[in-house]
């Protein structure tokens, strides 16, 4: 697997031109290529930073989680909230590079992902190339952010190992591998979280990955959601008082 | 960022001596470059691993577990556990590519990667070169696993942005990134979890990590740990009634 960063021109909240930026920044991409783009500059595309003089933080979080917990006495100063089969302080609004903004999660970043995909398909005359928007979080006990997939087109979010057996014949008991969070969290680290202005990544050298020449069914993007009382977790999940957002961004 | 897996002959719970291992399989470490290892074959070549017929598997994970959780009723069959500043089923005891036998993490997988990383960089006469050992396990809301870290030696966990401003000269609220649990998200990714055989992988083109010719300090390690109250997702992690463990493989 191979990872190259793309520097990009500054993007800010004033640009509106997505695939512009793509035409200027990215010169080619091969057959079994993922380009990598970060949440941040999609949802600076569509518009959706909001200045922070005018800014609510508090409301803007709770317009766009699904769930939400608000930050409690003694505890740290943070919403913890579950948006987009995502477990995240904040639900994903971020201030970090945006001079002055705060900037939510795209609105509905899956069909981002595949108006992107159909576009690099056609413009370098691919089938298969993917295509990843990616975020980062912290994780529970361990500290710093780490990447993960917040969509993705073109190729298999899971790899599946169920039938397949070990490597002595046994079946698998965890048989599948998160495929596009791996991926995020790769590109994440090489695209970095500061001032590097490399907001974009081609990612290749995938054997392991199953590309497809289309968008993922809806069964296949309904595979990947799990209902916080059914998820291994749930004991976790599911000792809090969540209370309902408005689940924006979808 | 470029990752390419060492194919290795089968290890098995007869294998004692991983430096053999590496001594077959790895023909060259680069300067800044980061070999990723499997706790699966450190903890084999340890004589870890315990014939499923002899084993009690939930007397295992307790053993393992610095904290567990039963499973309950209704619930999935899994102890969650915390071990190691990681929230995970089954305290990493695995029954995949093992041949018939449970195997918890590693004895002292911080020392094995201090070893290590003092091993290569005298036989291929480097200065700074780093050893990551590698897990993987399911994420909450997330289907499949995926890569963590579970010991590193050589250079810096965490990346810190902190001070530097990100790139409109803001400070960074997300201040750290973790490059540790990144690298190894993609290093399990490329090295498979089925019949692929290649536990080993080299990791090379890092401009962005720091590397160090000497172990991490106590002072670091330390660093890197959370206690569950002071965790960011605390009022999940301390919701449970939590059961104290054994915490072995210190």
């Amino acid at each position: 697997m191979h990872i190259q960063p793309i520097r990009t021109r500054p993007i800010t909240a004033q640009d509106r031109d997505l695939l512009a930026i793509l035409d200027e920044h990215v010169p080619a991409l091969e057959e079994r290529e993922i380009l990598a783009v970060t949440s941040k500059i999609v949802a600076l595309c569509q518009g959706r930073a909001v200045p922070m003089a005018e800014a609510d933080g508090a409301q803007l979080v709770q317009q766009e989680a699904d769930l939400f917990l608000p930050p409690g006495p003694g505890r740290h100063p943070v919403y913890l909230t579950i948006k987009g089969n995502t477990l995240m302080p904040g639900a994903g609004v971020d201030e970090s590079n945006t001079g002055g903004y705060l900037v939510p999660w795209p609105q509905a970043p899956q069909e981002t992902a595949n108006q992107l995909r159909a576009y690099l398909q056609q413009r370098f005359g691919r089938r298969r190339v993917g295509v990843l928007i990616t975020d980062s979080r912290p994780l529970p006990l361990r500290w710093g952010v780490t990447g993960f997939a917040v969509a993705h087109s073109g190729f298999l979010a899971l790899r599946d190992y169920r039938g397949r057996g070990d490597l002595f014949g046994r079946p698998l008991r965890m048989t599948q591998a998160n495929v596009a969070d791996a991926l995020a969290a790769a590109a994440v680290l090489v695209m970095g979280e500061g001032d590097e202005q490399t907001p974009l990544a081609r990612i290749r050298d995938l054997p392991f990955v199953t590309f497809q020449e289309r968008d993922p069914t809806p069964e296949e993007l309904a595979a990947l959601t799990i209902d916080p009382a059914d998820d291994l977790y749930a004991p976790l999940l599911t000792a809090v008082p969540w209370q309902r957002g408005q689940g924006g961004s979808r």
